[in-house]
C-alpha cells in the first residue's frame, strides 16, 4: 500500500468530529482552535517494536497502546484530550497490519473523543510516535513538583500486572494459570486514567503516571518536589490475577519496579484526602493510600529501609 | 548514555526562553499558553535513516534537517513557529552522534526562536519524529485549497538542487566538479522558508512546500483546489551549481520531480502579483513566476503536454 493510500484509509477509519479542528489531515499542517482561557498540554512518546512491545503483539493492541501511553501522560497532568498526531514507520508488508493497528488506535481515540489531526507514514523498522494535545483551565494542571511533606500518597488501580504480563510473553510464565490472558491484556491494552486525572484537578498536589515503575516514578515526584516518601509496601494494590500467579516476593518486586501499568500515582494534602476519595469514586477508579510524603529526601518503606529502585526505572525490557 | 542523561544534555543545549512555555521538559507533558486570537498550526514528520537521509549524513545535518522539514510545513501554512517536540530513536552507541544531532537541531531552533517542549528518547533503529507547532492570526493560514483559475504560480529559490545532491551521495555524480559540496548541502541542510510564508499571508491564495517534487506538490494544490495548472518548464529556477553540473534534460527532470528542496510553491491572484513580489523581496527570498492556474484539471507544460509526474511524487529514495 502506498503512503497516500494508507493515509486515506487511516482518515476514513478515525473519525474527526470536533468543532476545534479547523482543518485536519490533508494539508501541510492542521489548523486548530485552542480553547480560550485554557492552557495546552502536549506530550510525545515513541513505541519501538521489541523495546516497548513484544514483536508478536497484535496490531490492534499496538495501535491501542500507542495512543494509551500518550493519553496517560495527559491524564497525569489532569488534561482533557483533544488532538493527536501519529507518525507510523512501517516495514514493507501487507496492509493488514497497519489497518488493524489503526483500528486499535481509532477505538481508543473514539472513547476519548480525540481527533487525529496529522500524520506521517514512512517505510522503515516498525516504530510509532504519537504527540497528544489536551487542555486544562489555566493554572490547574497537575504537575510533579507540588508535593509537600505530610501529603498522602495514592495510587490508582493495581500495580505489577503489566510486568507479570511481560513475564507471560517473554518467559511463558504461569503456564498452567487461567489468569495469563488477563495479565497480558494489562500489558498490551492499558487503560489511561483520563477521568481520574480530570477529577483530581484542584485536589491532588502532584501527579505522575506509573510507566517506569512506582519506585522510579514516585522518585521523580519526590525529586521535583524536593521531598521524600515513605511507602507502605504491603498497601500496594494487587490484582487477584497477580496474587494468584506470583509469589509474594516476586509480586512485590513487580508492584514496586515493574513498568507499563499506566496507573496514576498522586499526592494529596491531608485535609483533601476525603475529596480525593470522592473524586476517584466519581471517576469510577479505585485508589489506594500507599504512603506519606516526607521532608527527608529518598524513598523508604514502612520500616525505614531505602526503597531505591535497583534499576533507575523500568527502562522497558531492553 | 542512559535516557535520562541524554535528555538532560539535550535540555542544556536547546534554549527555551519563550514566555508562552509555562512548563517545559521534565514533567509528564509540557504546559503551553496558546496566543489569543490565533489558531494553532501543527505538523509532524518522521525521518528514517536510509530513507529520508543517506546513512552517512553528518549527525549535525540530520538534526538540522529533522527540524527544517517540519518548519517548512509551517512555512507553507504561513505560520510563525513556536514549539517543537522531538522523539529520537537511537541505536546503541557513543553519545557523540546524538549530541552532534542535538547541536544541529538546536542551531536551527535558535534561528527561529522555537522552544523544545517535549521529547522522548528510545533505543532502536535510528529514526526521528518531530511535531512542530506555530501560530497564525485566526483565519489567515495559507492552505492548499485556495487556488483559482487565472492565479499566477510562483516558486521560491531554486529547484532540483537536493536531487542533484542526492546523486552526489548515491552515485558519486559530478566527480570533478567543485559544486558538489553546495548541492549536497542543499540536500542535507535545507532552508525552511518561514519568513516568506509569513510575508505571503493575505497575498497568496494557496501554498505548499516542495518536498515530494514540484509536479507532485503543485498537483496536490491543483487537486485540493479543483483546478489545473500550466507550467512554463523553462521558467523553473535553477541554481548556477545545478546548471554547471547537470545536462538540461536531467536538470529539468530534477527541477520538476526531485524532492527535498523545501521551497514554497504558491499561487497569487493576478491583481496581487506585485504584492507577492514585494512580500518576497521583504522576506529576502527570490521568487520566480512559473505558470498559471487553469480551470481545466491536470498539469501541462507551455506546449499543452501533460506534466504528470512519472512517479506519484518523490517517495524519497526508496
Amino acid at each position: 500500500m502506498r503512503e497516500f493510500a494508507l493515509i486515506d484509509e487511516i482518515r476514513s477509519r478515525v473519525s474527526n468530529t470536533r468543532d476545534d479542528v479547523v482543518l485536519g489531515i490533508g494539508d501541510d499542517a492542521a489548523i486548530l482552535a485552542p480553547r480560550p482561557g485554557h492552557e495546552l498540554v502536549v506530550s510525545t512518546d515513541t513505541l519501538v517494536s521489541g523495546v516497548h512491545f513484544p514483536p508478536n503483539t497484535a496490531a490492534f493492541d499496538v495501535g491501542w497502546k500507542a495512543l494509551a501511553v500518550n493519553l496517560s501522560d495527559l491524564a497525569a497532568m489532569g488534561a482533557e484530550p483533544a488532538w493527536v498526531t501519529l507518525a507510523l514507520t512501517l516495514p514493507e508488508g501487507s496492509p493488514e497490519w497497519p489497518l488493524a493497528f489503526v483500528d486499535g488506535f481509532a477505538a481508543l481515540a473514539a472513547e476519548h473523543r480525540v481527533a487525529l489531526v496529522g500524520g506521517d507514514t514512512t517505510r522503515g523498522p516498525l516504530a510509532i510516535t504519537v504527540a497528544v494535545h489536551g487542555f486544562v483551565p489555566r493554572g490547574t494542571a497537575l504537575r510533579r513538583d507540588g508535593a509537600s511533606a505530610g501529603d498522602a500518597i495514592f495510587v490508582s488501580g493495581t500495580l505489577g500486572d503489566a510486568a507479570a504480563g511481560l513475564a507471560v510473553v517473554l518467559a511463558d510464565a504461569f503456564a498452567s494459570r487461567p489468569e495469563r490472558a488477563a495479565l497480558r491484556a494489562r500489558l498490551d491494552r492499558p487503560t489511561p486514567r483520563v477521568a481520574l486525572g480530570l477529577a483530581l484537578r484542584g485536589v491532588a498536589s502532584a501527579c505522575i503516571d506509573v510507566s517506569d515503575g512506582l519506585a522510579a516514578d514516585l522518585g521523580h515526584v519526590a525529586r521535583r518536589s524536593g521531598v521524600g516518601a515513605t511507602v507502605d509496601v504491603d498497601a500496594l494494590p494487587a490484582s487477584d490475577a497477580l496474587r494468584a500467579c506470583a509469589d509474594p516476593d516476586r509480586r512485590r518486586d513487580w508492584q514496586l519496579r515493574g513498568g507499563d501499568d499506566y496507573e496514576l500515582c498522586f499526592t494529596v494534602p491531608d485535609d483533601r484526602v476525603a475529596d480525593a476519595e470522592r473524586a476517584a469514586a466519581q471517576a469510577g477508579v479505585p485508589i489506594a493510600r500507599i504512603g506519606t510524603v516526607t521532608k527527608r529526601p529518598g524513598l523508604v518503606d514502612a520500616g525505614g529501609d531505602a526503597l531505591a529502585p535497583d534499576r533507575a526505572g523500568w527502562d522497558h525490557f531492553a
